[in-house]
């Protein structure tokens, strides 16, 4: 272990969010975030106690300003050249930072026995210290301000001539910035595509920059989301050379699939390809648009992270960006249900990890997100939604928005309750463990009184003026199942009433379809859900698409496909949630998940729908699973050990040893 | 009225202090504040709704990136060159700014009939609308995040040499940026000091430089204090020209003094210099030293200010970058006093202001504050200060630290229910008002039953195992007679059996001093307040003094002057508070003060101890007030009308009406 900078917990998060969050431009127009935003705190006081067995000199770099105290507050020392003499014995440090314009207060400081990391302390000089936070920065000369995902140079695969400039075609979709080489004279216009018939839209395509030609190499302020890009000179610019600098996460790909389905294949490859894209400094909802951290969107990326990149520090840095800081005065971006998804999410997030550092440090910060929804209960115990608040539930003309509450909203709400009661259980903190349990099973018993309906066997929707409204929609249901509300016998009747039901109205958007297929295979459909998959994003394959996308409607024609927003091209054709195939792979079609609370061990139930022949790997917490299948012959070999269920016979899998199981036809499918 | 920037209310303030504050060194040790700072948040969206009678074009400015929605939510119009199209008739128009890099968002907009003031709105996007602030910030290309003070040109008065260089004196107390023309060679170091021994003491001077000659004309970074600069070649450096580029608040002096009493003249006017140098972006401590907002000093600046600049902004800047933004953790720079002043002087702001609007503004953050004060009281309604928090009270050895319940605290305290009762009455909140006038009627009582001593004739000093200490300091009782608290009787008592009392021991410090000299002038002791004032501050002047220092004891000899907190020129000789004298000339001797609350009229209430000729201008809420005494003769001159009370004989004073009155010997003293 070596120095790594440290700072105040949040402060890195809330710097990268602000700054990739304002980069959101609809051609020249710009979209910061319509939530509240916050600022870095400008000082910064990290301290540590220690005892040095001999003497040692510490090298110290901060991003700001600093003075150090030793041994007693108000005992300043000099550092000339940033460096500090320690004599042996015990000592205790105070380095405090002050940072002007904008940057946050950071500290990386080594010696031969002591240097900066998570063992050391910090304050807003609020009379509260907290542990300091870091994040793998460990260049003493890299301040974790100047922080930004590397690039890679690459040229388009081909280009044609348009009037007055060039189409190029990078062949895919990317994200970068657009590099002129031997630039002069006026400059030039661009418009980007992820359709080509975007690119080449100039009035109407959704990106566009105007770079003025004032020095040879010209650059692109802000990586955009493309495929194709327009380049119309503009008062007399030429340039000679062009390229891009993709911009991407430098986290590797953990997971591929190789199988004879070659169309499953091709879906995993470019969810895969999807989910790449959009996992940048955050877990971004669309790299064209909105480029935001959604709650909700981030909420499903948590999920696929855990089948492909296993990417912590992503999952970490989101999760805490959007909790935001000081009082919570609205709901995270605005949405009821997103703070809802994130109070389920973050007990997940231990359960997948193990994280009990990010838990604790984390746990007042849930505390306080927790009490804002409490406190907004009605006598029932409802979470109430007041007019102007955004519900959002789903995209869907049927699901009205009429009422203060909403069953989907409730059910979420126990989920919340469940995950407290997982964190505080883990924190020992058991009064308030038992404390929440109980305010969850409270909760079902209200939710299930008050919206079950026997008669159609499902949750209704809403209050009415006191009473359920009783209209059954899948979006309530599939939550009810997700959540582990519905016992054996609701779920039996949610599957057979609601969700196999074609008189329900279907679920049309991508993000709901991620839980509903979710739940259908909770429920047993994974073959179901197989063929349906494969049917909905072979239709996107099918028009060309190289990511999946925000919204894919099979009955649409032509360019109607990129309209949304009442904007030609409005819609992202590169979603995170369009990666959902990812998920749906690992999660229920091999059935591989944590078998305990932690992910010491894995689990692996596959389904029968799998190709007979495939080879795949995933991550597994800090390291990785092989499984491959020829026929009745199940080879896997993990990094950690687990247990493989395959047709109702159980398997120890060791760490580090290959095992061969048979898997006969006919077998049946996961027991979870 | 034309267009001037605008803000969310705080923005300005916060960023300002973090940039003043952070501007503190101890030679090469930055010395940032101890207390919390706070970043500025990066988003605002700014709004208003109006109706226009004909189309106009509408000039936007922003001090970042910004976006315009027209009529309705989401609908985003383009504004080229920043200007915009507004068609006759209704509006409503939102701007939403995002700064990064520290920037806080402000926005300019001018149109013929539209244009920016305090009459917009504008949300963190936190739910809340409030009225969007500003501060006479007009010009298009002047982005409020870049002010800084003026800076005027002067030349040393004199030199001398000094082994390797030179010794400039600039002839008194001054505070600004040292700049060296036809630089060359190495460069310069400078040793700064506030008197001749501080400057030519290398080793110990408190304020040095070290600037590198790397461009002809170079400048030090930051301005600091100084009457004498010792400049000294490092590496071979030369320079042609030397002078100062000093910072001032461009706020005019609005107060004179001039009387056949030369010392008195004196000593008013090294108190305005005293008292200048200090008024910068803020009411300061000193300018050597702390460079800092501190609430106790500044409660002292609040009061002299209107006697003097009569300078609303840095008032309500000062007070404003003191409260502070979020939850409340901790006390005003970390001591309770200090918070309790505060809430003092948030009344007393509108008493001599009648500003409503800050009233407003600022009430929920008042109310924040007063809670955060009341939640820590004990059983007994006494404000409690757990071990570990820091009670200032004043410098004394005698005044014991060793409880948790100061009298003097409490009597603060009371205080501030007493501004809270005001508070609320002036927003026609009756209810909180009734409830506050009664808090403190019955804290009042608490403190009776338990600090007074009527065998000792005033107010024990704190708390020990449940009891009074019975310990007598004037400290207590001065605030007693300040705050209102003490009532006739226990007045006559506290004159006698304490601040009469040489047994009882002495205020040492200026800081509060201002507050005995000035309960000694409620009590009607002028005469010896003069006396004492005159002899104290003619101690500073016959050493030479050109500005009040933080502390003066005569018995000190020659270089003890200079030294305080262990270090040889630890103390400032250029402090706030030293100029107590304009505070007590104004307010006591001529007894000019607010008839009413908000200052519609004044009241004059000369007292004999006032030289038989003199001439005086002070100003008053607006405008000012002129008099002019020779001999039985007095002249007031005044901008707006108030009454004089002379010899216990009261005459009306006509706004802008020259009055004579006849004030002769023996007239006895004013009534208030």
């Amino acid at each position: 272990m070596g120095a790594e900078w440290i700072w105040y917990p949040g402060e890195f998060e809330t710097q990268a969010a602000n700054r990739v969050q304002a980069r959101r431009f609809e051609r020249e127009i710009p979209q910061p975030p319509i939530w509240q935003t916050f600022g870095v705190t400008p000082c910064v006081k990290f301290a540590r106690a220690f005892t040095l067995k001999a003497p040692e000199r510490l090298k110290i770099r901060a991003s700001g300003i600093f003075n150090v105290e030793l041994d007693r507050p108000g005992q300043f020392v000099p550092v000339p050249d940033g460096e500090l003499e320690l004599s042996a014995g015990p000592h205790s440090l105070s380095i405090t930072v002050f940072c002007g314009e904008g940057k946050f207060p950071a500290l990386w400081a080594e010696g031969k026995t002591l240097f900066t990391d998570g063992e050391w302390h910090c304050t807003l000089q609020d009379g509260r210290f907290v542990r300091a936070d870091c994040g793998g920065f460990s260049d003493p000369e890299g301040d974790p301000n100047d922080w930004k995902l590397p690039v890679r140079r690459r040229e388009p695969d081909a280009f044609e001539e348009i009037e007055g400039g060039r189409l190029y075609d990078f062949g895919k979709e990317s994200f970068g910035f657009l590099c002129f080489e031997n630039a002069r004279g006026g400059g030039v216009r661009l418009f980007y595509g992820e359709s080509r018939e975007e690119a080449l839209d100039f009035a109407c395509c959704e990106q566009t920059d105007l770079l003025t030609f004032d020095r040879p190499f010209v650059r692109t302020p802000i990586a955009k989301a493309f495929r194709w890009v327009a380049a119309v000179g503009s008062g007399g610019g030429k340039y000679e050379g062009f390229y891009a600098d993709m911009e991407e996460n430098p986290q590797p790909f953990r997971a591929d699939f190789h199988s004879d389905d070659e169309l499953l294949d091709r879906i995993f490859q470019v969810a895969m390809d999807t989910f790449g894209l959009n996992t940048r400094e955050f877990f971004l909802d669309g790299i064209k648009r909105d480029r935001w951290i959604w709650s909700g969107d981030a909420t499903q990326s948590y999920l696929i992270n855990k089948y492909s990149f296993f990417d912590l520090q992503t999952e970490r840095r989101t999760m805490v960006a959007l909790c935001g800081k000081g009082p919570l005065t609205r709901h995270f971006n605005t949405i009821t249900d997103y703070t809802l998804f994130w109070l389920v999410s973050f007990y997940d997030h231990y359960r997948w990890t193990g994280d009990r550092a990010f838990l604790e440090r984390w746990a007042p910060r849930f505390g306080e997100v927790l009490d804002f929804c409490l406190n907004r209960r009605d006598e029932n115990g409802f979470l109430i939604s007041p007019q102007g608040e955004w519900v959002f539930i789903d995209w869907s003309p049927a699901l009205t928005k009429d009422s203060e509450v909403y069953a989907f909203l409730q059910i979420l709400l126990f989920g919340a309750l469940r995950s407290a009661a997982g964190v505080y259980a883990l924190l020992d903190r058991t009064a308030e463990a038992s404390r929440f349990e109980e305010e969850a099973a409270a909760l079902a018993g209200q939710i299930r009184k008050v919206f079950w309906s026997e008669e159609k066997g499902g949750f209704a929707h809403s209050l009415l003026e006191g009473s359920s409204d009783g209209r059954i929609f899948r979006q309530t249901n599939v939550m009810a199942v997700l959540t582990g509300l519905a016992d054996e016998r609701e779920r039996e009747s949610i599957l057979r009433k609601v969700l196999l039901d074609p008189g329900i109205p279907a679920v049309t958007t991508p993000y709901m379809r991620f839980y509903e297929f979710s739940a259908l295979c909770e429920l047993g459909e994974t073959a179901k859900v197989m063929r349906e998959m494969k049917a909905y994003f072979k239709g996107m394959l099918d028009l060309g698409a190289t990511s999946f996308w925000e919204y894919f409607d099979p009955g649409e024609q032509g360019s109607e496909h990129f309209a949304m927003y009442g904007r030609k091209y409005g819609k992202s054709l590169c979603h995170a949630w369009g990666a959902a195939p990812v998920w749906l792979l690992g999660r229920y079609f091999l059935g591989l998940l944590p078998e305990d609370e932690g992910y010491d061990r894995f689990r692996l139930c596959p389904s029968p729908e799998l190709p007979e022949h495939f080879s795949c790997r995933f991550p597994l917490k800090g390291t990785e699973i092989r499984i491959r299948r020829e026929g009745e012959s199940l080879c896997v070999f993990a990094g950690r050990s687990g247990t493989a269920v395959i047709g109702g016979r159980t398997a120890e899998i060791p760490a580090g040893e290959e095992v061969r199981l048979l898997w006969k036809n006919g077998d049946p499918g996961p027991d979870n």
